[in-house]
């Protein structure tokens, strides 16, 4: 089996078999096929594309290409979580923990930020002492013991996506549906979930700018759900505007607790609630989604999520008394006031822009070697459909360092349109794809 | 300027501008754009296309990526000919001659053959003494004093082609019809040509195998002709079994030599005068086509191109006694027949294959360091159309080391193709595009 013809085959559109892909990937993966005719390859696929089968092959693949861990040691079904990532998004901070309260499992490996968007990971490090990085039979432990942990990743996983992705990044060929899609799926399916539940954020701050995109991407992953046997749900939703009122990492995390207090922002309690409760119902603690959604909310209100936090940041290390007084997390020395320029009201609030102009402050990683500051980030005073008079607070920039804050305004304003119409409230939930099929919200 | 931008550009379908197509062919060759993206914007242009303007520009970015070799020192407008290649395409060794003795100066460079095609500096190296590395000055003193020399390449010509092409060969992106056009019509520009005559070998022994394509290769030289200012006549000329009756070295040139005294095999005879016939119309030396052929003729049967072969052989140090008297050429020891299985009409003769029985025997290179055996190569005695009783001779097989004797007879025999019909006459030229438009015969 020549590489030439697995390219070229794939270049005429042809459907790839099973062992054309596995030779393909594990043959990259050791360093015998070349990045020359792996890129050639990629972009092949991204106008020729590839069937729902050849999609499930090549996560497979990929998903073999490491280590393969084993959550078996823990009981119940394991739902893990995904996002495509967006700006305020600290979903996780909330969800891990109330879905752990209300019974099921989570065991959550999560990543750091890069660019504009954050990282889990890099939030949770803003409470003093909380380790992310623990041995496999740790994290199973953990899990076994309080119901949930979230930690970097252990072990060599899916190393044949990781040179891929590096490879489409600089080949122009990172948006194309099946190759996201095996990227996602076999880093989850690697990672030992039995079910996912996924998030696909769309519109201008996402890496899908289209709804059809959004919901083709949604589709693909719970048919390569379907065809290597793991029940998928996939939510798509919002990110036309950041998520929340938070971005940076420690005020990212106060936002969490909040939440899980019962007064986050509404649009950040909502995802939580759509997508936990579809981790509840796959992992087989509740019979529908709706039973599910009713838990969740008990759970919340009790304070039992919160409870849960505490309960896992003891468990790796942190000082809980940051979780109950997050007044003393991490903060910046200045508070700088966004001013509305005019009268009006909100339209459009740029998720990317904001989130590069927290990565500006510090709050993300340029370069894969940058230092964080914790403390810093944007707070939203006003989000789309916000009435504003001139002079209004549209954002405080809460900065250490003010070297760049004029190019932060500036962004931040950029960000920022106002109009004289008033705007009819965004849709948070596009929808929801399952293997029962495509409801549209 | 992003590498990144320009492969995606090209991904989606658009129009690359001149600069974009000039800063990814210099920064390729020197190095700075990646194999991985040039592989991936490769394919990008394989699905996508190019239109005649950008192909134009990718031409002359890589024939400006090396040295241009300036033959203004020669007087005349300087026709070059290229051929797509094929087996037994002896036309240069006989065209060269023909031409530079109508009047038309010929300044040629030329390549050595690999895998089952022939190189015009392999052949005639089978003249003893005879030498084809020599300097630019000498090349186009001797052009301006006899009239023609036919050399190696000299300097460092089209390095960005040479990676590109190397790069193509492993990533499936060979066989796409700017990329083809424009690899050999840099090569000419940058070798000097004011006007180039092609001969596009169509058939299962070419490298395109269908009449369609080759008519569309033909096109788009035609196409950067016009673009950058040089004339272009584009054959497209028969490819379905080898051209003439010899395929080997030496065997080829005493073919020539014969083709130059008159008694040649009539497809080659006529190759060589519709190309050579668009030379002299493009040189300026005939009024027109049927002119020039009628010139060409005339010169044939004075012995004009064969005192002209012994002139340019002589100025490049061969010994003419072995033109003069081809039988002293290098032979090979043995000669063994190939009998025809059974009686009926010949149907075709898969070129490639008797290319590739011939590099068996030691005529052409398996790999660019194997060492040649001149003397050695294959004699066919029948061709499409004739009729052969059983035990009938197809074909000589001229050979030293007759290790892979049996292996050479079993693939010679799997190339004829006998059956009982008659079958007509092949077409020998297909037609001709210029830029007064397509002609098809």
């Amino acid at each position: 089996m020549r590489t030439y013809d697995i390219i070229y085959k794939k270049r005429m559109g042809q459907e790839l078999t099973h062992e054309e892909i596995d030779n393909l990937v594990q043959g990259f993966t050791r360093g015998e096929v070349a990045d020359y005719q792996m890129a050639a390859w990629a972009m092949a696929v991204c106008l020729q594309g590839m069937t729902a089968r050849e999609t499930a092959d090549l996560t497979m693949a990929m998903a073999r290409s490491g280590d393969m861990i084993d959550l078996s040691a823990i009981r119940g079904t394991k739902v893990d979580k995904h996002s495509t990532g967006g700006v305020g998004d600290k979903v996780s901070l909330v969800l891990v923990p109330l879905v752990a309260a209300c019974g099921a499992p989570v065991a959550k490996m999560s990543g750091r930020g890069l660019g504009h968007t954050g990282g889990t990971l890099d939030k949770l490090e803003s409470v003093p002492g909380l380790r992310v990085e623990r041995s496999s039979q740790e994290f199973i432990d953990q899990v076994n013991k309080i119901g949930c942990a979230v930690v970097g990743q252990t072990g060599n996983l899916v190393p044949a996506d990781k040179k891929l992705y590096a490879l489409r990044d600089v080949t122009a060929t990172v948006d194309s549906i099946p190759l996201i899609a095996s990227s996602i799926m076999s880093k989850k399916i690697a990672g030992g979930a039995d079910a996912i539940v996924l998030d696909v954020k769309t519109g201008s701050g996402a890496f899908m700018k289209s709804l059809d995109d959004s919901f083709r991407l949604a589709q693909a992953m719970v048919d390569i759900g379907r065809e290597v046997g793991r029940e998928v749900a996939a939510f798509v939703s919002d990110m036309d505007q950041p998520l929340g009122w938070a971005v940076g990492n420690a005020m990212e995390v106060s936002e969490a607790i909040e939440t899980l207090r019962g007064f986050g922002p509404q649009d950040l309690e909502e995802v939580c609630l759509a997508l936990g409760a579809q981790m509840l119902r796959l992992a087989g603690v509740a019979p529908d989604a709706a039973a599910a959604r009713k838990q969740l909310l008990r759970a919340l209100r009790a304070g039992h999520g919160l409870n849960k936090l505490i309960e896992m940041v003891e468990a790796q290390g942190g000082d809980v008394n940051y979780i109950r007084q997050p007044v003393s997390l991490p903060r910046a020395a200045h508070i700088v006031r966004l001013a509305a320029p005019e009268a009006g009201y909100v339209q459009h609030i740029e998720a990317l822009e904001v989130g590069v102009a927290a990565a500006m402050l510090g709050a993300g990683r340029e370069t894969k070697d940058s230092v964080l500051d914790l403390g810093v980030g944007v707070l939203l005073r006003k989000k789309v459909g916000d009435q504003v008079d001139r002079g209004d607070t549209l954002a405080e920039i809460h900065v250490n360092d003010e070297s760049r804050l004029a190019e932060v305004q500036e962004r931040l304003l950029g960000a920022y349109r106002i109009g004289a119409e008033a705007v009819p409230k965004h849709l948070l939930m596009y929808g929801l794809v399952t293997e029962a099929g495509v409801e549209r919200f």
